[in-house]
């Protein structure tokens, strides 16, 4: 943002300035006796996107760490090898970002996974763009930035390179180029790590795209609430589908109730991202339906948006809703999914393994008599409880994973069941791990029977 | 699509059913006398997104085309190793789809990269889904594939496995995994080669969301003509920048036109993919500006809409208005960049090498007295004429680099001026590459002062 002309509803977020830590990643390169980490990808890397703050090429880019003990005022260097074309981006978002962010006063310094306040964010690494030529590939670039900056004092043997932390996924033809300049890759969990505890600056975002995702969620609660249902009473107890709702005139379907969503999240200033899954009866039950269906009453309608926002940062939210349904199945699905929900939330805080509040939704459901085990296409709970969400839509920790929640911790809690014959019920949070419980990063209500929310 | 509730505006539009031909990948994998093909990625690695159209998750997955030749109704198989939870879409997209495209009449059996009109697409390549279970690495999962399926008659010795030909940015731990199993791997250009010629089923798609894009730009041209200019003409004679522009009682900024172009492409049913670039005054010479700037009357506002749609397709075009302008640089840069353009577009037809359509346009440029080679940050041209666009935004051919245009080819023409202390002008349109000549994908019209479209 720039200028007098603020984008309409941001203003008055205030939202706290956004700059990654790299100093996590410094230490990660000290610790294994490295002589720099290097990433490389492009645009939809969001190892990047978290570490550079750069919005990117769709092409490949580099980004090189490596401790600094000459300078007593910087942890280490940081060198963004920007492809031709994208060095103004690259200094706007990835040095002028970081530096406007120390200028303002913030509460956020020791509340990321580095406490030492008195270091300052931007200064505790130095950062640097260096623009690529035309043709030069980011593996080339990086390996001759690792030349140029790394201490090669851990070398093996005279004429060897330092050994390079890299995420594992490093695109080959980058790790070759590295292996070629003498460079032993090991993979580092640093990034991930660091990524799983969001900062209070990262909670802002997260809480203004998770607002915009309620309110595209409260656009297709209205639809469904204005929809008529065509059919008699004596329709209604055939056993065949009921004829779809009408909406202005015309049947409902999964798409038209889709771009209804999107529209609101696209006012708001956030990408629907192609994920408004929305199921309709059957299709309820598949977990990634993005078709187009027509949308009946007395059967399941699951709506699961996940926008991202402007910074990266991913909303997630998942309501189920039926129009003129019959207490069945659906009614029994809402009312376990309800309390499994509750048996989640009343297990997360501070210190409790994750996989404890996977178990805990999974044994409410099969209370009430669902499948807590269920194989995807099987009648019942196929899926785990909940995951991470940063700036990508799915990261750590998971809910069915190994260790503890933590302070900064940002999941879903997500319990469903589903019968691929009939549909499927979900209803989805995404809360903060927050020291003495957590929060709900945007309140949304309950209630299978659609009403018009304000 | 399924059911009876077909999306607004798509029922009509009849678009060939889309498959991808995975023969030219089997005849690779023969002429490099290799045992398979693999791929390696997620949902935002095109090359996969394009071989599989599985729309896929956010977590690896993998991909293995090898030659059958023991099967004499088949060219080949190829196995796309799901990840738990997507086996039902991977069916769905990979599989079904490709059968249903079967089964629908088209012209377009002989205008792919393949002209054997004889072989069914779908029966011309054998396709299957195989589930990973939670945990497994891609990698590993498509070694084993490899080894369980590929012959291994070319092997250099008893024991190796074969040589594997896979994209050269394939993750490094795939390609460990598959180089663990003693596969060798080397790069192809298969993939990109068969990407850049596009069916008649892709330029549909492409034709489609390049409507939606232009609908977004008649969008922002209306908000544009119905803006007011508060300053007086006194005002106007200042050297300083006008007060912004004033719309619906607000000032007018880069955020809130973007907000309005991408709720139209939202009511269309594609995605603005976060490319729905706006610079207004000196960001207008920034190529990749999605910042927010008020919005002057006398400034350049230049606008570059480049949505997805659901098939993964984009859109690109660039236009760029004044509103209230004094006919000084802006007005030169425009009728220089409208001529061009136009000289561009004279020299497309199959035959002629990519590069001469740049040369025409910089030369063009040059004669109307701005530097045609001008590096970033410089006035000038500072960019290439056009890219292939197909899956990815930017993809081969490029109208600065080697080889021939070919019918098929998809590619922007976008000539531009920039003065980063001004302003930008550039004009961007999408076109085919036709048998004789090329086909505007969309067309819109041109003015620097903008006007209500209907």
């Amino acid at each position: 943002m720039s200028g007098d002309g603020a984008a309409p509803g941001d203003a008055e977020e205030n939202l706290r300035p956004l700059r990654t830590d790299l100093r996590p990643i410094v230490e990660a390169v000290r610790e294994a006796d490295a002589g720099a980490f290097v990433a490389v990808g492009d645009r939809f890397d969001d190892d990047l996107r978290y570490l550079t703050r750069f919005s990117g090429p769709d092409r490949p880019y580099a980004l090189v760490v490596v401790p600094d003990d000459e300078n007593a005022d910087h942890a280490g260097r940081a060198v963004l090898c920007a492809p031709a074309l994208f060095g103004e981006q690259a200094e706007r978002e990835f040095v002028a970002a970081a530096r406007d962010a120390d200028a303002e006063p913030t509460d956020d310094a020791g509340a990321g996974p580095t406490d030492d306040a008195d270091v300052e964010f931007h200064d505790g690494v130095a950062r640097e763009v260096r623009t690529e030529g035309v043709g030069d590939h980011a593996g080339e670039r990086a390996a001759g930035v690792v030349d140029d900056l790394a201490d090669g004092a851990n070398a093996a043997a005279e004429g060897d390179g330092p050994t390079v932390l890299a995420p594992a996924s490093i695109p080959h033809d980058a790790a070759v180029y590295l292996e070629r300049a003498d460079n032993d890759l090991t993979s580092t969990d640093a990034v991930a790590d660091a990524r799983a505890r969001k900062t209070p600056a990262e909670a802002d975002r997260l809480r203004r795209v998770q607002r915009a995702a309620v309110a595209g969620m409260a656009r297709a609660e209205a639809v469904l609430a204005e929809s008529g249902v065509t059919d008699t009473t004596a329709e209604k107890s055939e056993r065949g589908r009921r004829p779809p709702l009408r909406w202005e005139g015309e049947p409902l379907t999964t798409e038209r109730l889709r771009r209804e969503v999107n529209q609101v999240l696209a006012a708001r200033g956030v990408r629907d991202a192609g994920n408004t899954v929305i199921g309709a009866g059957p299709s309820a039950a598949d977990l990634h339906y993005v078709g187009d269906d027509p949308i009946r009453p007395g059967e399941t309608v699951l709506l699961d948006v996940s926008p991202r926002g402007p910074d990266g940062y991913y909303g997630d939210v998942t309501r189920t809703f039926v129009v003129d349904g019959d207490g069945g199945w659906e009614r029994r699905a809402y009312v376990a999914v309800e309390a499994a929900r509750e048996a989640a939330l009343a297990e997360i805080e501070p210190g409790v393994p994750a996989k404890t509040v996977h178990g805990e939704a999974a044994a409410e459901l099969a209370a009430y008599g669902f499948d807590p085990n269920a194989d995807e296409g099987e009648a019942g709970f196929t899926h785990g409880t909940g995951h991470g969400v940063g700036v990508s839509l799915h990261e750590g920790p998971s809910l069915s994973g190994a260790g503890e929640l933590r302070p900064g911790h940002v999941v879903t809690v997500e319990p469903g069941v589903y019968d691929p014959e009939i549909g499927g019920v979900r209803l989805e949070d995404l809360v903060l791990v927050t020291d003495d419980g957590y929060e709900i990063l945007a309140v949304y209500p309950f209630g299978i029977v659609p009403s018009e929310r304000d």
